[in-house]
């Protein structure tokens, strides 16, 4: 992908850091595991004593679930690849945001469903009143796909009042939402708002991950989801991929069993706010006067709107040719027409060091500006 | 899974030797891999370096083929399911043998194909001949499945003469041909006759893993395939889970640097080819007089067929009460009826050792000849 060649300041990707990963405390873990037992090389049903660590993580974001609710995948991809499977066939119908994560429009894409699509707030998320209104006419979509928290690409996350509000609606309707939620713990307040499944615990599917918060190489996400459908994921799973890795399922284990995971946590949300604050003091710094964003209490994004007649797809290549600067445009995001992006951009700063952040705007702001100019 | 309960022996899953596994070794990979580079833990591009390994490797099985041909897995599961989902359509049509490894028949399962079965000889592998005939008469599968070599779970390699007629059907019909081929590593003659892929690099779609030569949690297998299918696969892949662990593959490619690779495959071959003899002579000792199996030359399993009258899921049951000993019923493969399996069992003879192989074999020979008594 060219916006992640070498020699480019990349705010591309939605990558978390590589230089904060626990490399060498993962490192020991695995050795651990695979010293302890042979099983950790083996195939295998899901490790008990890790599905007990996410059920105690979850209730950290407020939620309580069972440790018979937890469903081991390889990364949260693969968390909405199988619930999609599981609760969609061919011709049917999703709802969700006008903008969203693309990894999900991919999972959607072989099954062409009808698209119901919602606009979404950038300072309090989804518009549930739309959503609600679609509902009201007859509209019956087989699940709800959202992200929460951080998201991506709006960096907004949700109100606590639509969140209930949403909630309400999946189980008036009996609708279930996929919570794609790989942000939640990387939040920059005290405290952070819990997600859907902390106010439902059968019509929420929510979908975590080990990648943003340990590291993307141990290809370990979770599905929270009612028992009953627990029988019916682990047959699509093992059709997909037999199991998620044992060694990196025992090596999680064995790192969280070294109370390691809650430290790590507090530094990667201290790194990233720095980051974070970094990249919007730059921008009001080094943006044009009339671009807009907000600042995101969640995840690793900020979502820029520049004036209207910037079209940040000619943005991109320019800040590739002339500084070396790569983001994603607006409109990649879009499930319909993406024009009504057009003047946005996605830029992440989890990826990027302070000094690279200052450096790297400062030179996307010259691109703007100049072409304001010409 | 009951078959997989402790204390029982048991001859049913085709589990590579846990304590084969190349454990130290790969412990040190893999510190090796996150010492070495910080994207061994971040997402990421395929490793070229494991794509060059894993062509030199096809090379010792008699198959050209260039690394840019190389697409990389999470296992030789998801290969399979990639593949099926990148053929075939829901409501279309495969041909498979009418009986073959459960995991293909889950991937297939939700797309609900027309099934065209092809029984199987037991000594030369697919009656090609009769897959000419369905052809000949105008049906046209989306791919055609087999396992060429360790055929699970008839245990049979395909013959020479039948791979040539095979491969040129699925030319001439221009139809492709998913070899699956887990156990091709795995031979226990001085030679192996080299799987489809060697005689066709167009038509034969080939799944390779590491899951059984070096172990099942590294969740690292590939696919050979004409490169003009690779952008196509990386997609669904990326839809799937991202992409394979960089960790494990930067390791395993850290481990083959290293020179470790040949020295373990030879090392396996003499451990399982033992334990295939013990698994031989035991039955030969112990299981009743008018029992026909043939000696494998590929693979981890013996496929016994027993008297007629015989119901092996019967035999299994009391065998599990009677002796805790634990093997899969003919029956559990079969695409169709099972019924003509019904006297027949898959032993696996990778996962005991000699003495259990001997001690396990005797016991179920007790079970075996008691039936017959009563």
């Amino acid at each position: 992908m060219e916006v992640s060649r070498p020699g480019v300041l990349s705010f591309a990707l939605g990558l978390p850091a590589a230089e904060l990963f626990p490399a060498a405390a993962y490192a020991k873990a695995i050795a651990q595991a695979i010293s302890a037992d042979q099983r950790a090389m083996q195939y295998g049903p899901p490790f008990e004593p890790l599905k007990e660590h996410i059920a105690n993580l979850m209730a950290l974001r407020g939620v309580e679930c069972k440790s018979e609710q937890v469903f081991l995948t390889t990364g949260a991809q693969q968390g909405i690849s199988l619930l999609s499977q599981l609760l969609l066939n061919p011709g049917e119908r999703v709802m969700v945001e006008e903008m969203t994560y693309t990894g999900f429009q991919q999972v959607i894409e072989r099954y062409q469903p009808e698209i119901l699509t919602v606009p979404t707030n950038i300072e309090t998320g989804m518009e549930v009143d739309v959503a609600q209104e679609l509902l009201e006419w007859g509209e019956r979509p087989d699940f709800i796909y959202t992200v929460t928290d951080g998201h991506n690409p709006l960096a907004v996350s949700m109100s606590r009042t639509k969140r209930a509000h949403l909630v309400g609606l999946a189980k008036q309707y009996r609708i279930p939402i996929i919570e794609d939620d790989p942000y939640g713990f990387l939040y920059y307040q005290d405290t952070a708002i819990p997600p859907l499944r902390a106010l439902d615990d059968q019509w929420v599917l929510y979908v975590g991950s080990f990648s943003k918060i340990l590291a993307p190489a141990l290809r370990v996400g979770w599905i929270i989801a009612p028992e009953a459908l627990i029988m019916s994921l682990a047959s699509i799973k093992e059709a997909s991929d037999i199991n998620t890795s044992t060694l990196s399922q025992r090596a999680i284990s064995s790192y969280i069993d070294a109370g390691y995971l809650n430290t790590h946590l507090q530094m990667l949300r201290s790194e990233y706010r720095a980051r974070r604050d970094a990249m919007l003091h730059a921008l009001d710094k080094h943006f044009p006067g009339d671009s807009q964003w907000h600042e995101p209490t969640s995840g690793v994004f900020i979502w820029v709107e520049l004036s209207k007649e910037v079209d940040t797809s000619k943005a991109l290549k320019m800040a590739l040719e002339t500084e070396r600067i790569a983001f994603i445009p607006g409109e990649a995001f879009c499930i319909n027409n993406g024009r009504q992006a057009s003047h946005c951009m996605r830029l992440n700063f989890s990826n990027a060091s302070v000094e690279s952040i200052e450096e790297g705007i400062a030179r996307l702001g010259r691109v703007l500006n100049g072409m304001r100019k010409s």
